[in-house]
């Protein structure tokens, strides 16, 4: 062990590398961590948490109007983008150097700089070409986002990552794909005053999410402005003389606006990183394979995160880190635990889900019982706002276990996340009635849903 | 049973008593139901409803204030008190409606008159002074405001009734109490722009809940703007020349104030109700006596809700109401349930509470593990707001059990409202650890407190 010069070398300081880092250099462990761009990965410097404060910047505009309702004569109100984005550069710099405070408090050594295998064993700092060596390698280096080399104008377009930095808000953008990035930020700038278009190739926005939620978040998005054209996707873009942009779809429209974003997914980030050097194997789409362990093929090298194409989720990728330092510096072989994670996508209104969709479920269960009720939530009978909220319970009639709840509406991402502590404790329904309601709350409707809005028979319908 | 004008009479129209009436009715059973002012009961009249309504016409001050660090500059905003009182008022009408509509499609006799009782199976209507007879009786006529018949100056001062109707938002307001009324009105005084002080004679508000977060709170609450007396109370209250109110305190102050609001706790409005002339027993503060299944110590005569002074919350009401039909006409004896109780303070920041505070733990358990975390909510990092968020579990040592769970923060309320579920069902912290986290929300920290804070053991707090 003695011969390497560390226990533990991480590539990648996102939420994955940084917790596995810290985690065993507070065991003692000699522990190295290379990261090319900014620590705090993708979640904390162009993910989650800027995405999260352009969320809340958004919402704004709805509460200056649902004030009315309330009493409240509001004056004239000016967004200043150029605000927000200094705010959250500002905020995210303090988060980055939190992690990297983390990391030196714990005894890390921390690299500014591209890290590549070399063997199983050996790491190249791109930065300064040194060779370090290790016993123990963990690569986290995340995912990228997917471009899209073939579309014409590809070069005219811009990703989430340069919308986090635009030098001026645009007047209006059209936003391509139906994920939750998409869709988030379509919310995010229709919120902040930008007439916003969403086109998607498929027939409904946010796939795999339950098909309730999907729809009723589509017409709610569209009945506050936000136009979403589906079956269709962009065929060129170019740039026209007044410095605006040209679009045309597979449907024959041509669109002009100021700004087009590719939300098209994300690839793991695995190119030139020496996986082929080291042995280490990948799959088509370059994700690295690894065991329930996260072990890759090669034995004393294992990959968290989105690098390995599962499930591309910050608290996941922390999971899995986790369990890996168990596994190698604490005796206790930890295997990762993917089965009901509860997520979120905030949209407006949110979406909270945890376990399966009613379509998901009709597959798995001969008969479910499906509870479910949209209505108006209680600030919005006096804002006098059309907007309804979905709560949804999906239940195996045989064991009478919740397998599916889904939420459309304010909060729903905090109330998944503690439904998910239930689901994932296997609660059944009668758990669920024999909770006291918590009065006036939204999520009250989760517990006083005591008779089945109908049930699901062999894959059918029934009353 | 053919004998009696009804199978069922039900004496009070609030939350209890109307879904006992319903649902009665639903059944096919010959209901009657006297209500002597509004449907809908203290809950939806001036109580739950109204309040948590005024709590969001209060809380756009703090939006309005937050925005900036976002980016927005808000023009100059004012409250209307009239507004809001209007449309409060129109929808609390509308509720009412709903519940007149739900009693009145399910067949139920609907009586505009108080009613007494004149012995165990007859019911005075008193508007009409009509005797009824019925089979089986149940009395759900809720509480009332205490009065403090002993202050000097009593009828100078409102309580939460009037404080829903006043004609003009003062200027200024002194509240006395220290449970969740007076805390609520003084958050919503305050945000509506009311210079506001709390009086309360105990030691801290909020007395029962959790003492970390009765702390916070009380903290948060001065650094707005609201003064907090503890130890002390009003002894005095006169109309000045000014017609302004001059108060004394028992502390020796001396406070000019424009009303004075009484939030003194409620008692049950047994007064005259001829409980003695049917044999009701009541205890000595009026309250009726009811078994486990509500029922009183006469055998057809029922009570559920306020009037039983046990729980009062609506939840609490509409549970024994189900019972109570569940036992008397579903041949199903049910007993109430009142083990876990979720409940809500709207006070700003929110409290949300399930299962026991840390002190009642320590006096029923021998070790307890405290897991306790204080922080910034995502929000408050771009707002600049110093408010502190607090999650706290308590945990039985000996089987893991979670048995408190406390937050102090923007929507605890719907979060407490879940977490009871897991609670409720005797869910463990390792249930908790293995939730996966849905990031970015304050609900993570619920299921990522890996490590005690503290330990409780015999009553000592150890590390």
């Amino acid at each position: 062990m003695t011969d390497f010069d560390y226990d533990f070398f991480v590539i990648g300081g996102g939420s994955g590398g940084v917790r596995a880092a810290r985690l065993a250099a507070n065991l003692g462990k000699r522990v190295g961590i290379a990261e090319e761009f900014r620590y705090g990965g993708t979640c904390v410097i162009r993910g989650c948490v800027p995405k999260k404060l352009f969320v809340y910047a958004s919402h704004f505009s709805e509460e200056f109007e649902d004030a009315a309702g309330f009493g409240w004569r509001v004056g004239e109100s000016h967004f200043d983008w150029q605000t927000l984005i200094a705010n959250k550069d500002r905020e995210v710099a303090r988060l980055e150097g939190l992690y990297r405070k983390g990391l030196s408090n714990a005894g890390a050594e921390i690299f500014d700089s591209r890290a590549e295998l070399v063997d199983e064993h050996r790491v190249r700092i791109v930065s300064s070409n040194q060779i370090v060596t290790a016993d123990k390698i963990l690569v986290a280096v995340g995912g990228r986002v997917n471009g899209v080399d073939t579309l014409e104008g590809q070069e005219l377009t811009i990703s989430s990552n340069e919308a986090f930095h635009l030098e001026r808000l645009p007047k209006s953008i059209l936003i391509a794909g139906g994920g939750y990035i998409a869709v988030e930020f379509a919310n995010i700038f229709h919120g902040l005053g930008v007439e916003t278009t969403l086109i998607y190739r498929g027939p409904e926005i946010l796939k795999n999410f339950d098909m309730d939620v999907r729809r009723m978040l589509h017409r709610t998005m569209e009945e506050k402005g936000i136009r979403i054209l589906c079956h269709e996707v962009i065929t060129k873009v170019v740039r026209s003389a007044d410095a605006r942009l040209d679009v045309t779809t597979s449907g024959g429209k041509n669109l002009k606006v100021d700004e087009v974003m590719m939300a098209l997914g994300r690839v793991p980030n695995t190119e030139s990183l020496g996986l082929e050097d080291a042995g280490v194997a990948t799959d088509e789409k370059g994700a690295i394979v690894v065991d329930d362990y996260m072990r890759t093929n090669v034995e004393n090298i294992f990959a968290v995160g989105d690098v390995t194409d599962r499930i591309q989720l910050t608290p996941v990728a922390i999971h899995e880190a986790m369990c890996v330092v168990e596994t190698l510096f604490k005796d206790n072989p930890t295997r990762a635990d993917h089965e009901m994670v509860a997520t979120a996508v905030f949209s407006q209104p949110e979406i909270g889900t945890v376990g399966l969709s009613e379509d998901a479920a009709t597959r798995k269960y001969d008969e479910l019982e499906i509870y479910s009720a949209a209505f108006r939530p209680m600030k919005h009978t006096l804002s006098g706002r059309q907007e309804k909220m979905i709560t949804k319970l999906v239940v195996n009639a045989a064991d009478r276990r919740v397998v599916g709840a889904h939420i459309l509406g304010p909060d729903a991402g905090e109330m998944a996340q503690l439904l998910a502590i239930a689901l994932k404790a296997g609660c059944t329904k009668d758990d669920f009635d024999r909770t006291m309601a918590v009065h006036p709350t939204a999520a009250e409707e989760l517990v006083t849903m005591y008779q089945p809005t109908y049930r699901v028979k062999d894959g059918v319908r029934v009353e």
